[in-house]
């Protein structure tokens, strides 16, 4: 119903339990993970587990008698099986489904009868689930996700209903949505191994296959109190949570059989790639670049930073080098953007896009753009510009530190991918010690077009035979 | 040590016992699988199975005392787990390793005393052992295939020093080899989701990790009776290979465990892809491109034989459309060849690959292949050009069927990849059905630039930041 903030990149679903997805196709500036900045002295979290393994994190937040409660399960579109791509995003789903207790569709109605807002996401790392309610219905809210957590009944019946559901998504937020698809087969580009390469919702030929076999497969390999994380934001203490916590879900046993495929890691990048995507719904050519990078669990200290802080000089906004040298200055470009997604447990990505003015040919764009890149990888940027690009950052952050679903999802997020509170809180300060060396540093390695995938989505029908239009430019000059 | 008949093709390893590997990138004309012409009638293969599922097929050859003995395992660089890629091809090296009654090494050893060769190989769809020898010892290879069928000794000290040879070989043979890399990138572009898109050989860092424990878990899984194909051609009876067979390999209990993963299939494949490898190794510029086509096993009737003679017809030999044109009319091309690939369980591909002549693009080329690719694709081909390439098929076949190694490969290959007896026996006759209409059909739908990768492998240094220079031309009005 509520489209959620928009903090998070890359390829997360967002899915309400009436099954809209958001796909987060516009992104701000804002990073996921890591990057957390802590408004106020009494935002910092505070981190217990239970007896059977299950992780809680509080963040207490007074100013209003409301709480966010998260459930986080360390299990994302990354963890499926070949072939079984969208189950992690479809038992999402089933999860609104019958309980021992609850009938189907009874959780979200009773979460709405107590005022309340209830909601659900996946990702390529993590599946979650979250209501926000008046803080007085806490303890009822716990209960009802601590018996999802185990004893869903998943009925057979429901399949097939259900998975029209998210057939329909799929075919609406990506099928019909040009800039989607070519960004899908760009990531798989992108991967010659990792499952990043797979979309979380899934492609359409194994979603419709997506079986109650597969469902409770995952369900059981997967949700278990040892492979989750509760976090509570807002209008609590840390001995009220834990003690809820205790008696709700401690009882739950832990599931010694919870194991996760160790997953593949990417062999060495050797060959710039390109998609070149042609479909005449497609409103304007639109330029986009992945390069592949590191995430905050697995970048060397500084370095996602300094991404996060370079992508943002180099591609974001009104101030950024490309909008000024393709907007302003020699006006090639109508917009571009740009973003260093870092959320992820594996790999990170930087993210450039643009669509040229009008008479502009891509290629003409393209080579502007790698000009503006090879400037700033060859030579770094300026303190003025991490100054300013830092700042707005940390500015932005505390803004949006006030919002208690937002630092839950932090919090949460930040865990889940494998990150320390330390590290979740310490964002601010690890910006506040980038240096112009770090970031040219970062920047001599985040542009490796071996380590990329340019796509091109062009407005024309979609030839067979069109080969000889996707032939490489001669060699430019610059670069 | 020597190298094998090349009527394979693709991504299949070929490796001695003493583990050279052959990967094959000079094709030939002849087909893999189904590409099966008998020919002679006595040598139509006779096909039984025993009690433990395991499947026998007998060619007779009475022209030498001689016979091929051969075992398939219906088990290849497909079905190995995620992250785990070159088990198989592992496996198959360790399989010269101790047995309960040979030593190491002994195997082969035992088979050149004998006056014999052997050797093995692993594609993505099988892994094979074969021994070529005198008659009367086909009892003894006999046995010692049976008994490493389920007895081998996989021992923790041999996994580091054979690993180490397998890397050297990857080295040797990939990592040196620019026109591999880029194939192998080109591959992984080629599937968005099916494992054909992961090289044979594995990847270097998965390969740096293979475990015995890996190995035991692959060879446990795959290595029984009920998942082997027996082959033995040559100065054999029907009759004598049905005792030996049942005495030898009968008693080895079947393994109700072996399971094959559904192996994931293609998503609509929505946009060409192009991979640009720079090389300074690499001696001259090379085109490349593939097409996602369908194989033998998965196509309609007709379909492939249609697309092998309809590939040779485009793009093999000095007769065929794109020699014609290229070299020796534009004098664009210095060489080009093509071959279809159809002997994949799941999936064929269409290779074209040329190398410019002296001072012409490869913009200027592909340009010029795409031209003569769209006239084939609309207009199809003449009864002359069918009539000629379908009568140089069945001749070579005639003659390459007189190869006693050869015709157990084709039947042995045709059998684990999932076709009849019949279909293989019957290629001859189907390729004699094939009308200028089949192929125009074929045609229409093989060259869908949409479900391609167009490689170029270009002789200069590696440079990260080369992204411009990489940039599609202007659309040519051609195609």
């Amino acid at each position: 119903m509520h489209r959620l903030s928009q903090d998070f990149k890359g390829s997360t679903v967002w899915s309400t339990n009436w099954a809209t997805i958001w796909v987060l196709t516009v992104m701000t500036l804002a990073s996921a993970a890591g990057a957390i900045a802590p408004a106020h002295a009494e935002t910092r979290a505070t981190l217990f587990k239970l007896d059977n393994g299950m992780r809680a994190v509080v963040i207490p937040d007074h100013r209003a008698p409301v709480v966010t409660h998260m459930v986080w399960y360390d299990a994302g579109a990354a963890d499926e099986p070949a072939g079984v791509s969208g189950i992690a995003h479809f038992l999402e789903h089933l999860m609104f489904k019958a309980t021992e207790t609850m009938a189907s569709g009874e959780f979200s109605k009773r979460v709405a009868k107590m005022g309340g807002q209830d909601n659900a996401f996946t990702g390529q790392d993590m599946t979650a689930y979250f209501q926000r309610i008046a803080k007085d219905r806490l303890p009822v809210v716990m209960k009802m996700e601590a018996e999802r957590m185990t004893k869903l009944k998943l009925e057979p019946k429901e399949i097939r209903t259900e998975r029209d559901v998210i057939l329909e998504e799929r075919r609406t937020r990506t099928e019909n949505n040009p800039t989607a698809l070519m960004r899908e087969q760009m990531d798989a580009a992108l991967y010659l191994a990792h499952p990043y390469g797979t979309p979380v919702i899934g492609w359409m030929n194994e979603m419709q296959k997506l079986s109650h076999d597969d469902a409770v497969t995952f369900y059981k390999r997967f949700y278990a109190p040892n492979n989750a994380i509760l976090v509570v934001s807002g209008d609590v203490t840390v001995e009220e949570v834990k003690r809820l916590a205790k008696e709700i879900y401690g009882p739950i046993p832990a599931n010694d059989n919870v194991k996760r495929y160790e997953r593949p890691r990417e062999p060495v990048q050797r060959a710039a790639r390109r998609v070149i995507y042609r479909d005449e719904r497609a409103g304007k050519p639109i330029f986009q670049r992945y390069y592949l990078a590191p995430s905050y669990t697995t970048a060397k200290p500084g370095q996602a930073e300094s991404l996060d802080v370079l992508v943002k000089i180099v591609a974001y906004g009104a101030t950024s080098r490309l909008y000024r040298e393709l907007v302003v200055k020699q006006k090639l470009a109508s917009s571009v953007s740009g973003w260093y997604d870092g959320s992820g447990r594996d790999y990170g990505k930087i993210a450039i896009a643009a669509v040229p003015a009008d008479g502009v040919s891509l290629e003409k764009l393209e080579a502007a753009i790698d000009a503006v890149i090879a400037d700033v990888a060859t030579n770094g940027v300026t303190q003025a510009e991490l100054d300013r690009a830092r700042n707005v950052y940390i500015a932005d952050y505390t803004y949006e530190s006030d919002s208690q679903s937002t630092l839950a999802r932090r919090y949460g997020y930040g865990l889940i991918v494998g990150q320390t509170i330390e590290q979740i809180e310490g964002w601010p300060k690890a910006l506040e010690k980038l240096t112009v060396a770090d970031l040219k540093a970062a920047a001599a390695g985040a542009f490796d077009i071996r380590r990329s995938v340019t796509g091109t989505l062009l407005p024309e029908p979609s030839k067979p035979h069109a080969g000889a239009t996707d032939a490489p430019a001669k060699p430019a000059k610059q670069g």
